[in-house]
Protein backbone atom coordinates (compact mmCIF):
# COMPACT_ATOMS: atom_id res chain seq x y z
CA UNK A 1 0.00 0.00 0.00
CA UNK A 2 1.28 3.41 -1.17
CA UNK A 3 1.88 5.67 1.76
CA UNK A 4 0.64 8.63 -0.38
CA UNK A 5 -3.49 8.99 0.07
CA UNK A 6 -5.62 8.01 -2.45
CA UNK A 7 -8.49 10.29 -4.14
CA UNK A 8 -11.40 9.73 -6.07
CA UNK A 9 -12.64 11.94 -8.31
CA UNK A 10 -15.41 12.46 -10.88
CA UNK A 11 -15.63 14.92 -13.78
CA UNK A 12 -19.04 14.84 -15.46
CA UNK A 13 -18.99 16.03 -19.22
CA UNK A 14 -21.52 16.72 -21.41
CA UNK A 15 -21.50 13.39 -23.44
CA UNK A 16 -19.18 11.49 -20.90
CA UNK A 17 -18.28 10.69 -17.66
CA UNK A 18 -14.95 10.06 -15.89
CA UNK A 19 -14.85 7.94 -12.28
CA UNK A 20 -11.29 7.90 -11.52
CA UNK A 21 -8.98 6.57 -8.51
CA UNK A 22 -5.84 8.39 -8.55
CA UNK A 23 -2.91 9.51 -6.34
CA UNK A 24 -1.53 11.90 -8.86
CA UNK A 25 -0.60 11.99 -12.44
CA UNK A 26 1.70 9.14 -12.59
CA UNK A 27 -0.27 6.64 -10.33
CA UNK A 28 -4.00 6.11 -11.48
CA UNK A 29 -5.21 3.46 -9.79
CA UNK A 30 -8.53 3.34 -11.74
CA UNK A 31 -10.79 5.03 -14.41
CA UNK A 32 -13.64 3.92 -15.91
CA UNK A 33 -15.83 5.93 -18.33
CA UNK A 34 -19.83 6.30 -18.14
CA UNK A 35 -21.50 7.60 -20.99
CA UNK A 36 -23.64 10.88 -20.00
CA UNK A 37 -27.49 10.04 -20.14
CA UNK A 38 -29.92 10.37 -17.75
CA UNK A 39 -28.80 11.74 -14.33
CA UNK A 40 -30.27 9.00 -12.31
CA UNK A 41 -28.49 5.85 -14.58
CA UNK A 42 -25.27 7.83 -15.12
CA UNK A 43 -24.63 8.55 -11.24
CA UNK A 44 -26.00 5.57 -10.66
CA UNK A 45 -23.21 4.01 -12.46
CA UNK A 46 -20.94 6.45 -10.72
CA UNK A 47 -21.96 5.39 -7.56
CA UNK A 48 -21.47 2.15 -7.70
CA UNK A 49 -17.86 2.40 -8.44
CA UNK A 50 -17.18 4.80 -5.50
CA UNK A 51 -18.74 1.91 -3.22
CA UNK A 52 -16.85 -0.31 -4.69
CA UNK A 53 -13.59 1.60 -4.59
CA UNK A 54 -14.90 2.38 -1.29
CA UNK A 55 -14.40 -0.95 0.05
CA UNK A 56 -11.26 -2.11 -2.01
CA UNK A 57 -9.35 0.80 -1.63
CA UNK A 58 -10.32 3.22 0.28
CA UNK A 59 -9.95 7.21 -0.68
CA UNK A 60 -9.47 10.00 1.72
CA UNK A 61 -11.41 12.48 0.05
CA UNK A 62 -13.93 13.15 -3.51
CA UNK A 63 -13.42 15.85 -6.24
CA UNK A 64 -16.51 16.21 -8.35
CA UNK A 65 -15.95 18.69 -11.74
CA UNK A 66 -18.81 19.03 -13.52
CA UNK A 67 -19.90 20.74 -16.76
CA UNK A 68 -21.79 23.66 -15.55
CA UNK A 69 -23.29 26.10 -14.32
CA UNK A 70 -23.57 24.80 -11.41
CA UNK A 71 -24.19 26.08 -7.75
CA UNK A 72 -21.07 26.51 -6.02
CA UNK A 73 -22.23 28.96 -3.11
CA UNK A 74 -22.43 26.80 0.11
CA UNK A 75 -24.38 29.14 1.43
CA UNK A 76 -27.09 27.81 -0.78
CA UNK A 77 -29.42 24.95 -0.43
CA UNK A 78 -28.55 24.01 -3.87
CA UNK A 79 -25.27 23.81 -3.12
CA UNK A 80 -23.51 21.11 -5.46
CA UNK A 81 -26.37 21.11 -7.94
CA UNK A 82 -26.58 21.30 -11.95
CA UNK A 83 -28.27 24.52 -12.28
CA UNK A 84 -29.57 25.87 -15.80
CA UNK A 85 -28.59 23.08 -18.15
CA UNK A 86 -30.54 22.57 -21.38
CA UNK A 87 -29.40 18.85 -21.22
CA UNK A 88 -32.17 16.38 -20.32
CA UNK A 89 -32.92 15.34 -17.12
CA UNK A 90 -29.80 17.43 -15.21
CA UNK A 91 -31.69 20.72 -14.35
CA UNK A 92 -31.29 21.07 -10.38
CA UNK A 93 -29.45 18.02 -10.20
CA UNK A 94 -27.54 17.54 -6.47
CA UNK A 95 -24.86 15.83 -7.86
CA UNK A 96 -22.65 16.61 -4.73
CA UNK A 97 -24.98 15.59 -1.99
CA UNK A 98 -25.77 12.19 -3.99
CA UNK A 99 -22.20 11.24 -4.38
CA UNK A 100 -21.14 12.36 -1.19
CA UNK A 101 -23.73 10.35 0.34
CA UNK A 102 -21.87 7.29 -0.91
CA UNK A 103 -18.61 8.08 -0.79
CA UNK A 104 -18.78 9.50 2.90
CA UNK A 105 -15.20 11.48 2.71
CA UNK A 106 -14.54 15.02 2.56
CA UNK A 107 -15.79 16.61 -1.10
CA UNK A 108 -15.14 19.38 -3.21
CA UNK A 109 -17.42 20.19 -6.02
CA UNK A 110 -16.25 23.04 -8.79
CA UNK A 111 -16.18 23.37 -12.44
CA UNK A 112 -14.69 21.34 -14.78
CA UNK A 113 -12.30 24.35 -15.61
CA UNK A 114 -11.90 25.77 -12.49
CA UNK A 115 -10.54 21.50 -11.61
CA UNK A 116 -8.18 21.34 -14.62
CA UNK A 117 -6.70 24.90 -13.63
CA UNK A 118 -6.29 23.64 -10.29
CA UNK A 119 -4.63 20.47 -11.68
CA UNK A 120 -2.53 21.97 -14.61
CA UNK A 121 -1.10 24.39 -11.68
CA UNK A 122 -0.26 20.88 -9.40
CA UNK A 123 1.31 19.06 -12.23
CA UNK A 124 0.96 20.71 -15.54
CA UNK A 125 1.59 24.41 -17.27
CA UNK A 126 1.01 26.21 -14.34
CA UNK A 127 3.26 24.36 -11.97
CA UNK A 128 5.02 26.82 -8.59
CA UNK A 129 2.15 29.20 -9.30
CA UNK A 130 -0.37 30.68 -7.02
CA UNK A 131 -1.78 32.78 -9.75
CA UNK A 132 -2.93 31.11 -12.94
CA UNK A 133 -5.75 30.88 -15.39
CA UNK A 134 -7.06 27.80 -17.65
CA UNK A 135 -9.47 28.88 -20.76
CA UNK A 136 -10.91 25.94 -23.10
CA UNK A 137 -11.90 26.84 -26.45
CA UNK A 138 -14.28 24.39 -27.57
CA UNK A 139 -18.25 24.23 -27.60
CA UNK A 140 -18.05 26.83 -25.32
CA UNK A 141 -15.46 29.11 -23.48
CA UNK A 142 -14.56 28.05 -20.29
CA UNK A 143 -12.15 30.16 -17.52
CA UNK A 144 -10.62 29.03 -14.61
CA UNK A 145 -9.05 32.01 -12.63
CA UNK A 146 -6.81 30.70 -9.50
CA UNK A 147 -6.48 33.87 -7.29
CA UNK A 148 -4.04 33.20 -4.21
CA UNK A 149 -4.14 29.18 -5.28
CA UNK A 150 -7.68 29.51 -5.07
CA UNK A 151 -10.62 29.61 -8.04
CA UNK A 152 -12.64 32.49 -7.54
CA UNK A 153 -16.20 32.03 -6.45
CA UNK A 154 -18.16 34.79 -5.13
CA UNK A 155 -21.89 34.29 -5.56
CA UNK A 156 -21.41 32.29 -8.32
CA UNK A 157 -18.27 30.88 -10.51
CA UNK A 158 -15.93 32.26 -12.92
CA UNK A 159 -17.78 33.41 -16.05
CA UNK A 160 -15.11 34.76 -17.81
CA UNK A 161 -16.26 33.47 -21.32
CA UNK A 162 -19.14 35.30 -21.03
CA UNK A 163 -17.66 39.22 -20.71
CA UNK A 164 -18.12 41.14 -24.19
CA UNK A 165 -14.86 42.83 -25.38
CA UNK A 166 -14.27 45.14 -27.51
CA UNK A 167 -14.74 43.91 -31.68
CA UNK A 168 -11.82 43.87 -34.04
CA UNK A 169 -12.21 46.65 -36.60
CA UNK A 170 -14.25 45.61 -39.19
CA UNK A 171 -15.36 42.39 -38.08
CA UNK A 172 -19.50 42.88 -37.66
CA UNK A 173 -19.97 39.38 -36.96
CA UNK A 174 -23.10 39.63 -34.36
CA UNK A 175 -21.83 36.11 -32.70
CA UNK A 176 -23.93 32.67 -31.35
CA UNK A 177 -23.94 33.37 -27.81
CA UNK A 178 -27.86 32.84 -27.14
CA UNK A 179 -27.44 35.18 -23.95
CA UNK A 180 -24.55 37.44 -24.90
CA UNK A 181 -24.67 37.41 -28.80
CA UNK A 182 -20.70 38.38 -29.44
CA UNK A 183 -19.28 37.94 -25.71
CA UNK A 184 -15.97 36.00 -25.97
CA UNK A 185 -18.10 32.69 -26.80
CA UNK A 186 -20.26 34.07 -29.04
CA UNK A 187 -17.12 34.77 -30.81
CA UNK A 188 -14.67 32.43 -30.53
CA UNK A 189 -16.17 29.08 -29.35
CA UNK A 190 -17.00 26.18 -32.39
CA UNK A 191 -20.68 27.55 -32.97
CA UNK A 192 -19.49 30.56 -33.97
CA UNK A 193 -17.29 29.30 -36.09
CA UNK A 194 -19.59 27.17 -37.75
CA UNK A 195 -22.24 30.16 -37.74
CA UNK A 196 -19.71 32.13 -39.91
CA UNK A 197 -18.44 29.24 -42.02
CA UNK A 198 -21.22 26.85 -42.40
CA UNK A 199 -19.60 23.52 -42.72
CA UNK A 200 -16.09 23.71 -44.20
CA UNK A 201 -14.61 24.61 -40.26
CA UNK A 202 -12.72 21.26 -40.34
CA UNK A 203 -11.04 22.47 -43.67
CA UNK A 204 -9.87 26.23 -42.74
CA UNK A 205 -6.48 26.61 -43.63
CA UNK A 206 -4.28 28.96 -40.49
CA UNK A 207 -3.78 31.88 -42.33
CA UNK A 208 -8.18 32.12 -42.73
CA UNK A 209 -9.07 35.90 -41.98
CA UNK A 210 -11.79 34.38 -39.24
CA UNK A 211 -8.73 33.44 -37.28
CA UNK A 212 -7.87 37.26 -36.78
CA UNK A 213 -11.03 37.81 -35.17
CA UNK A 214 -11.00 34.48 -33.13
CA UNK A 215 -7.37 35.54 -31.67
CA UNK A 216 -8.85 39.24 -31.02
CA UNK A 217 -11.86 37.68 -28.88
CA UNK A 218 -9.32 35.27 -27.18
CA UNK A 219 -6.71 37.98 -26.53
CA UNK A 220 -9.10 40.79 -25.38
CA UNK A 221 -10.42 37.47 -22.79
CA UNK A 222 -6.46 37.43 -21.94
CA UNK A 223 -6.28 41.31 -21.37
CA UNK A 224 -9.39 41.63 -18.98
CA UNK A 225 -7.75 38.06 -17.24
CA UNK A 226 -4.34 39.92 -16.89
CA UNK A 227 -6.00 43.38 -15.49
CA UNK A 228 -8.11 41.29 -13.05
CA UNK A 229 -5.62 39.12 -11.47
CA UNK A 230 -2.39 39.10 -13.08
CA UNK A 231 -2.20 35.43 -13.40
CA UNK A 232 1.45 34.07 -13.72
CA UNK A 233 0.39 32.34 -17.13
CA UNK A 234 -2.68 31.52 -18.87
CA UNK A 235 -2.99 28.20 -20.28
CA UNK A 236 -5.37 27.80 -23.37
CA UNK A 237 -6.78 24.17 -23.81
CA UNK A 238 -10.09 22.89 -25.94
CA UNK A 239 -10.95 21.53 -29.51
CA UNK A 240 -10.68 25.22 -31.52
CA UNK A 241 -7.03 25.43 -30.30
CA UNK A 242 -5.80 21.96 -30.57
CA UNK A 243 -6.90 21.99 -33.87
CA UNK A 244 -5.14 25.67 -35.04
CA UNK A 245 -2.09 25.53 -32.00
CA UNK A 246 -1.00 28.40 -34.34
CA UNK A 247 -3.59 30.37 -32.28
CA UNK A 248 -1.58 30.61 -28.83
CA UNK A 249 1.02 33.03 -30.84
CA UNK A 250 -1.15 35.13 -32.17
CA UNK A 251 -2.79 35.56 -28.55
CA UNK A 252 -0.42 36.64 -26.84
CA UNK A 253 1.30 38.29 -29.92
CA UNK A 254 -2.09 40.80 -29.99
CA UNK A 255 -2.28 40.31 -25.80
CA UNK A 256 0.91 42.34 -25.78
CA UNK A 257 -0.53 45.27 -28.54
CA UNK A 258 -3.67 45.38 -26.69
CA UNK A 259 -2.12 46.13 -23.23
CA UNK A 260 0.34 48.33 -25.29
CA UNK A 261 3.19 49.01 -22.64
CA UNK A 262 0.74 49.61 -19.82
CA UNK A 263 1.92 46.03 -17.79
CA UNK A 264 4.77 44.36 -19.02
CA UNK A 265 4.47 40.15 -18.60
CA UNK A 266 6.62 38.02 -16.76
CA UNK A 267 9.26 36.99 -19.46
CA UNK A 268 10.04 33.45 -18.15
CA UNK A 269 8.55 31.52 -21.11
CA UNK A 270 5.32 31.82 -23.02
CA UNK A 271 2.85 33.37 -21.27
CA UNK A 272 0.27 31.86 -23.33
CA UNK A 273 0.85 28.45 -23.37
CA UNK A 274 -0.60 25.42 -24.34
CA UNK A 275 -1.88 22.70 -21.19
CA UNK A 276 0.51 20.17 -19.79
CA UNK A 277 -1.71 17.56 -19.20
CA UNK A 278 -3.96 17.06 -22.24
CA UNK A 279 -6.86 14.60 -22.45
CA UNK A 280 -6.24 13.73 -18.61
CA UNK A 281 -6.76 17.66 -17.71
CA UNK A 282 -10.57 16.94 -16.79
CA UNK A 283 -9.93 13.92 -14.98
CA UNK A 284 -7.15 14.86 -12.77
CA UNK A 285 -8.85 18.38 -12.33
CA UNK A 286 -11.47 16.35 -10.28
CA UNK A 287 -8.67 14.94 -8.23
CA UNK A 288 -7.09 18.38 -7.61
CA UNK A 289 -10.23 18.93 -6.17
CA UNK A 290 -10.60 16.16 -3.82
CA UNK A 291 -6.71 16.98 -2.71
CA UNK A 292 -8.18 20.58 -2.35
CA UNK A 293 -11.01 19.47 0.06
CA UNK A 294 -8.40 18.58 2.46
CA UNK A 295 -6.49 22.05 2.71
CA UNK B 1 -4.30 52.68 26.99
CA UNK B 2 -6.55 50.86 24.85
CA UNK B 3 -6.85 47.01 25.03
CA UNK B 4 -7.43 47.03 20.75
CA UNK B 5 -3.89 47.46 18.97
CA UNK B 6 -2.95 50.62 17.24
CA UNK B 7 -2.03 50.91 13.25
CA UNK B 8 -0.17 53.43 11.35
CA UNK B 9 -1.01 54.14 7.85
CA UNK B 10 0.04 56.25 4.95
CA UNK B 11 -1.97 57.29 2.04
CA UNK B 12 -0.57 58.58 -0.77
CA UNK B 13 -2.31 60.46 -3.37
CA UNK B 14 -1.67 62.48 -6.23
CA UNK B 15 -2.03 66.09 -4.24
CA UNK B 16 -1.83 65.30 -0.84
CA UNK B 17 -0.46 62.24 1.71
CA UNK B 18 -2.27 61.24 4.80
CA UNK B 19 -0.42 59.97 7.83
CA UNK B 20 -3.06 58.23 10.04
CA UNK B 21 -2.96 56.55 13.53
CA UNK B 22 -6.08 54.31 14.40
CA UNK B 23 -7.32 51.33 16.03
CA UNK B 24 -10.71 51.57 13.45
CA UNK B 25 -13.18 54.26 11.95
CA UNK B 26 -14.27 55.32 15.67
CA UNK B 27 -11.34 55.72 16.88
CA UNK B 28 -8.81 57.87 15.26
CA UNK B 29 -5.72 58.98 17.55
CA UNK B 30 -4.16 61.11 14.63
CA UNK B 31 -4.26 61.56 11.46
CA UNK B 32 -2.13 64.73 9.58
CA UNK B 33 -1.89 65.53 5.93
CA UNK B 34 1.21 66.47 3.99
CA UNK B 35 1.48 67.89 0.45
CA UNK B 36 2.51 65.86 -2.24
CA UNK B 37 5.69 67.34 -3.60
CA UNK B 38 9.21 65.61 -4.05
CA UNK B 39 9.60 62.38 -2.58
CA UNK B 40 12.25 63.38 -0.25
CA UNK B 41 10.39 66.56 0.80
CA UNK B 42 6.96 64.29 1.76
CA UNK B 43 8.20 61.07 2.67
CA UNK B 44 10.60 63.22 4.97
CA UNK B 45 7.52 64.92 6.85
CA UNK B 46 5.88 61.21 6.94
CA UNK B 47 8.87 59.54 8.47
CA UNK B 48 8.60 62.33 11.00
CA UNK B 49 5.27 61.64 11.89
CA UNK B 50 5.72 57.61 12.08
CA UNK B 51 9.17 58.56 14.05
CA UNK B 52 7.01 60.81 16.59
CA UNK B 53 4.04 58.26 17.17
CA UNK B 54 6.74 55.31 17.32
CA UNK B 55 7.66 56.87 20.64
CA UNK B 56 4.60 58.39 21.80
CA UNK B 57 1.65 55.42 21.15
CA UNK B 58 3.63 52.31 20.06
CA UNK B 59 1.81 50.76 17.09
CA UNK B 60 1.73 47.10 15.87
CA UNK B 61 2.13 47.36 12.21
CA UNK B 62 2.13 49.47 8.71
CA UNK B 63 -0.03 50.16 6.21
CA UNK B 64 0.81 51.91 2.75
CA UNK B 65 -1.58 52.38 0.33
CA UNK B 66 -0.49 54.25 -2.67
CA UNK B 67 -1.49 55.73 -5.69
CA UNK B 68 -0.42 53.65 -8.93
CA UNK B 69 1.12 51.94 -10.61
CA UNK B 70 3.35 50.02 -7.93
CA UNK B 71 5.35 47.02 -8.00
CA UNK B 72 3.01 44.53 -5.45
CA UNK B 73 5.23 41.44 -6.86
CA UNK B 74 7.17 40.67 -3.33
CA UNK B 75 9.75 38.54 -5.34
CA UNK B 76 10.47 41.72 -6.86
CA UNK B 77 13.54 43.89 -6.03
CA UNK B 78 11.47 46.87 -6.70
CA UNK B 79 8.59 45.84 -4.11
CA UNK B 80 7.23 48.43 -2.70
CA UNK B 81 8.24 51.28 -4.94
CA UNK B 82 5.99 53.40 -7.24
CA UNK B 83 6.71 52.54 -10.53
CA UNK B 84 6.15 54.58 -14.18
CA UNK B 85 4.27 57.23 -12.70
CA UNK B 86 4.79 61.16 -14.64
CA UNK B 87 4.64 62.52 -11.35
CA UNK B 88 7.71 64.23 -10.96
CA UNK B 89 10.69 62.69 -9.10
CA UNK B 90 8.70 59.84 -7.95
CA UNK B 91 9.64 57.01 -10.53
CA UNK B 92 10.75 54.36 -9.30
CA UNK B 93 10.77 55.66 -5.68
CA UNK B 94 10.92 52.22 -3.19
CA UNK B 95 8.27 54.33 -0.42
CA UNK B 96 8.07 50.58 1.06
CA UNK B 97 11.39 50.40 2.11
CA UNK B 98 11.91 53.81 3.60
CA UNK B 99 8.84 54.42 5.74
CA UNK B 100 9.36 50.30 6.72
CA UNK B 101 12.92 51.20 7.45
CA UNK B 102 11.57 53.88 9.94
CA UNK B 103 8.46 51.88 11.29
CA UNK B 104 10.52 49.19 12.16
CA UNK B 105 7.16 46.76 12.36
CA UNK B 106 5.25 44.60 9.91
CA UNK B 107 4.25 46.46 6.86
CA UNK B 108 1.79 45.92 3.47
CA UNK B 109 1.82 48.00 0.76
CA UNK B 110 -0.60 48.05 -1.83
CA UNK B 111 -2.60 50.13 -4.25
CA UNK B 112 -5.04 52.93 -2.79
CA UNK B 113 -8.26 51.11 -4.44
CA UNK B 114 -7.26 47.77 -2.98
CA UNK B 115 -6.50 49.72 0.55
CA UNK B 116 -10.25 51.17 0.10
CA UNK B 117 -11.71 48.01 -1.19
CA UNK B 118 -10.30 46.54 2.20
CA UNK B 119 -11.67 49.17 4.53
CA UNK B 120 -15.30 49.20 2.89
CA UNK B 121 -14.94 45.20 3.66
CA UNK B 122 -14.18 45.54 7.09
CA UNK B 123 -16.27 48.90 8.49
CA UNK B 124 -18.53 49.78 5.28
CA UNK B 125 -20.71 48.77 2.23
CA UNK B 126 -19.07 45.39 2.38
CA UNK B 127 -19.00 44.07 5.75
CA UNK B 128 -19.72 40.24 6.24
CA UNK B 129 -18.20 39.83 2.54
CA UNK B 130 -14.83 37.60 1.44
CA UNK B 131 -15.90 38.71 -1.76
CA UNK B 132 -16.12 42.12 -3.07
CA UNK B 133 -15.01 44.67 -5.71
CA UNK B 134 -14.53 48.86 -5.07
CA UNK B 135 -14.52 50.60 -8.07
CA UNK B 136 -13.21 54.20 -8.17
CA UNK B 137 -14.75 56.86 -11.12
CA UNK B 138 -12.45 60.07 -10.84
CA UNK B 139 -9.36 61.42 -12.62
CA UNK B 140 -8.88 57.75 -13.58
CA UNK B 141 -10.42 54.47 -12.97
CA UNK B 142 -9.41 52.17 -10.14
CA UNK B 143 -10.39 48.73 -9.36
CA UNK B 144 -9.47 46.59 -6.21
CA UNK B 145 -11.26 43.63 -6.21
CA UNK B 146 -11.06 41.75 -3.47
CA UNK B 147 -10.97 37.56 -3.82
CA UNK B 148 -11.63 35.57 -0.79
CA UNK B 149 -10.46 37.76 1.35
CA UNK B 150 -7.58 39.19 -0.43
CA UNK B 151 -7.04 41.91 -3.46
CA UNK B 152 -6.00 40.19 -6.43
CA UNK B 153 -2.21 40.51 -6.94
CA UNK B 154 -0.27 38.36 -9.57
CA UNK B 155 2.14 39.11 -11.38
CA UNK B 156 0.70 42.91 -10.73
CA UNK B 157 -1.80 44.68 -8.96
CA UNK B 158 -5.70 44.75 -10.41
CA UNK B 159 -5.96 47.24 -13.47
CA UNK B 160 -9.71 46.30 -14.53
CA UNK B 161 -10.07 50.00 -15.12
CA UNK B 162 -7.89 49.11 -18.19
CA UNK B 163 -10.19 46.63 -20.17
CA UNK B 164 -11.79 47.24 -23.81
CA UNK B 165 -15.12 46.53 -23.67
CA UNK B 166 -18.17 46.41 -26.13
CA UNK B 167 -19.12 49.69 -26.75
CA UNK B 168 -22.27 51.41 -26.56
CA UNK B 169 -23.92 51.38 -30.05
CA UNK B 170 -23.57 54.24 -31.64
CA UNK B 171 -20.91 56.09 -29.33
CA UNK B 172 -17.61 56.58 -31.66
CA UNK B 173 -15.91 58.68 -29.25
CA UNK B 174 -12.15 57.38 -29.55
CA UNK B 175 -11.40 57.85 -25.52
CA UNK B 176 -9.09 59.44 -23.58
CA UNK B 177 -6.63 56.62 -22.63
CA UNK B 178 -3.05 57.33 -23.64
CA UNK B 179 -2.47 53.92 -23.73
CA UNK B 180 -5.83 52.52 -24.66
CA UNK B 181 -7.61 54.91 -25.84
CA UNK B 182 -11.34 53.51 -25.55
CA UNK B 183 -10.75 51.44 -22.32
CA UNK B 184 -13.10 51.66 -19.86
CA UNK B 185 -10.95 54.39 -18.33
CA UNK B 186 -10.91 56.19 -21.70
CA UNK B 187 -14.66 56.08 -21.90
CA UNK B 188 -15.81 57.04 -18.27
CA UNK B 189 -13.10 58.90 -16.06
CA UNK B 190 -12.72 62.56 -16.10
CA UNK B 191 -10.39 63.44 -18.53
CA UNK B 192 -13.14 61.97 -20.98
CA UNK B 193 -16.10 63.87 -20.23
CA UNK B 194 -13.58 67.07 -20.68
CA UNK B 195 -12.20 65.39 -23.94
CA UNK B 196 -16.25 64.74 -24.99
CA UNK B 197 -17.57 67.93 -23.56
CA UNK B 198 -14.98 70.85 -22.98
CA UNK B 199 -15.27 72.93 -20.26
CA UNK B 200 -19.35 72.26 -19.47
CA UNK B 201 -18.71 69.24 -17.34
CA UNK B 202 -19.87 70.93 -14.19
CA UNK B 203 -22.96 72.00 -15.60
CA UNK B 204 -24.29 68.60 -16.88
CA UNK B 205 -27.73 67.63 -16.68
CA UNK B 206 -28.13 63.96 -14.76
CA UNK B 207 -30.31 63.36 -18.16
CA UNK B 208 -27.41 64.23 -20.61
CA UNK B 209 -27.07 61.70 -22.72
CA UNK B 210 -22.76 61.59 -22.07
CA UNK B 211 -24.33 59.79 -18.79
CA UNK B 212 -25.44 57.24 -21.29
CA UNK B 213 -22.19 56.33 -22.56
CA UNK B 214 -20.78 56.78 -18.97
CA UNK B 215 -23.04 54.22 -17.40
CA UNK B 216 -22.68 51.65 -20.00
CA UNK B 217 -18.49 51.52 -19.83
CA UNK B 218 -18.62 50.99 -16.23
CA UNK B 219 -21.76 48.68 -16.62
CA UNK B 220 -19.49 46.40 -18.80
CA UNK B 221 -16.98 47.22 -16.15
CA UNK B 222 -19.11 45.41 -14.12
CA UNK B 223 -20.09 42.78 -16.11
CA UNK B 224 -16.47 42.08 -16.36
CA UNK B 225 -15.93 41.89 -12.66
CA UNK B 226 -19.24 39.66 -12.02
CA UNK B 227 -17.66 37.32 -14.82
CA UNK B 228 -14.25 37.62 -12.99
CA UNK B 229 -15.20 36.70 -9.64
CA UNK B 230 -18.60 37.03 -8.91
CA UNK B 231 -18.04 39.61 -5.92
CA UNK B 232 -21.18 39.69 -3.32
CA UNK B 233 -21.62 43.52 -3.81
CA UNK B 234 -19.73 46.37 -5.88
CA UNK B 235 -19.03 49.49 -4.26
CA UNK B 236 -18.28 52.65 -6.49
CA UNK B 237 -17.02 55.73 -5.86
CA UNK B 238 -14.94 58.70 -7.11
CA UNK B 239 -15.58 62.21 -8.24
CA UNK B 240 -18.00 61.61 -11.09
CA UNK B 241 -19.82 59.43 -9.03
CA UNK B 242 -20.42 61.32 -6.21
CA UNK B 243 -21.31 64.52 -8.74
CA UNK B 244 -23.83 62.56 -10.67
CA UNK B 245 -25.11 59.62 -8.11
CA UNK B 246 -27.87 58.58 -10.63
CA UNK B 247 -25.37 56.55 -12.17
CA UNK B 248 -25.22 53.91 -9.69
CA UNK B 249 -28.44 52.84 -10.49
CA UNK B 250 -28.47 53.16 -13.97
CA UNK B 251 -25.16 51.42 -14.10
CA UNK B 252 -26.99 48.08 -11.74
CA UNK B 253 -29.74 48.47 -14.57
CA UNK B 254 -27.44 48.15 -17.53
CA UNK B 255 -24.73 45.20 -15.59
CA UNK B 256 -28.48 43.75 -15.60
CA UNK B 257 -29.51 44.01 -18.87
CA UNK B 258 -25.88 42.88 -19.95
CA UNK B 259 -25.91 39.95 -18.04
CA UNK B 260 -29.12 39.24 -19.71
CA UNK B 261 -30.44 36.33 -17.06
CA UNK B 262 -27.18 34.71 -17.49
CA UNK B 263 -26.13 35.06 -13.91
CA UNK B 264 -28.67 36.57 -11.44
CA UNK B 265 -27.23 39.20 -9.03
CA UNK B 266 -27.20 38.87 -5.23
CA UNK B 267 -31.32 40.16 -4.35
CA UNK B 268 -29.89 41.60 -0.89
CA UNK B 269 -30.19 45.40 -1.57
CA UNK B 270 -28.75 47.30 -4.35
CA UNK B 271 -25.62 45.13 -5.61
CA UNK B 272 -23.70 48.56 -7.05
CA UNK B 273 -23.73 51.17 -4.35
CA UNK B 274 -21.80 53.35 -2.68
CA UNK B 275 -19.41 53.53 -0.37
CA UNK B 276 -20.22 53.67 3.24
CA UNK B 277 -16.78 55.66 4.49
CA UNK B 278 -16.39 58.66 2.19
CA UNK B 279 -13.48 60.73 2.28
CA UNK B 280 -12.19 58.48 5.41
CA UNK B 281 -12.17 55.39 2.26
CA UNK B 282 -8.33 56.24 1.36
CA UNK B 283 -6.39 56.49 4.87
CA UNK B 284 -8.56 53.98 6.54
CA UNK B 285 -7.67 51.84 3.89
CA UNK B 286 -4.20 51.98 4.89
CA UNK B 287 -5.22 51.25 8.17
CA UNK B 288 -6.88 48.12 6.86
CA UNK B 289 -3.83 47.29 4.79
CA UNK B 290 -1.44 47.61 7.96
CA UNK B 291 -4.49 45.34 10.16
CA UNK B 292 -3.64 42.76 7.27
CA UNK B 293 -0.32 42.46 7.76
CA UNK B 294 -0.57 41.18 10.88
CA UNK B 295 -2.67 38.10 9.36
Amino acid sequence: MSAHPTFAGVELGGTKCVAILARGPQDIVASETVPTTGPEKTLGAIGGLLEQWKSEHRYSALGIASFGPVEIDASSPAYGSITTTPKLGWRDTNVLRKLQRIANVPAAFDTDVNGAALAEMRWGSGQGFDDFAYITVGTGVGVGLIVNGRATRGFAHCELGHIRVARLPGDAFAGSCPYHGDCVEGLAAGPSLRARIGEGVADLRPDDPVWDSVSWAIAQLCHAIVCAAAPRAIAIGGGVIENQPHLLERVERMLVESLNGYMQLPSDGPYIRSPALGANAGPLGSIALAMSALQ
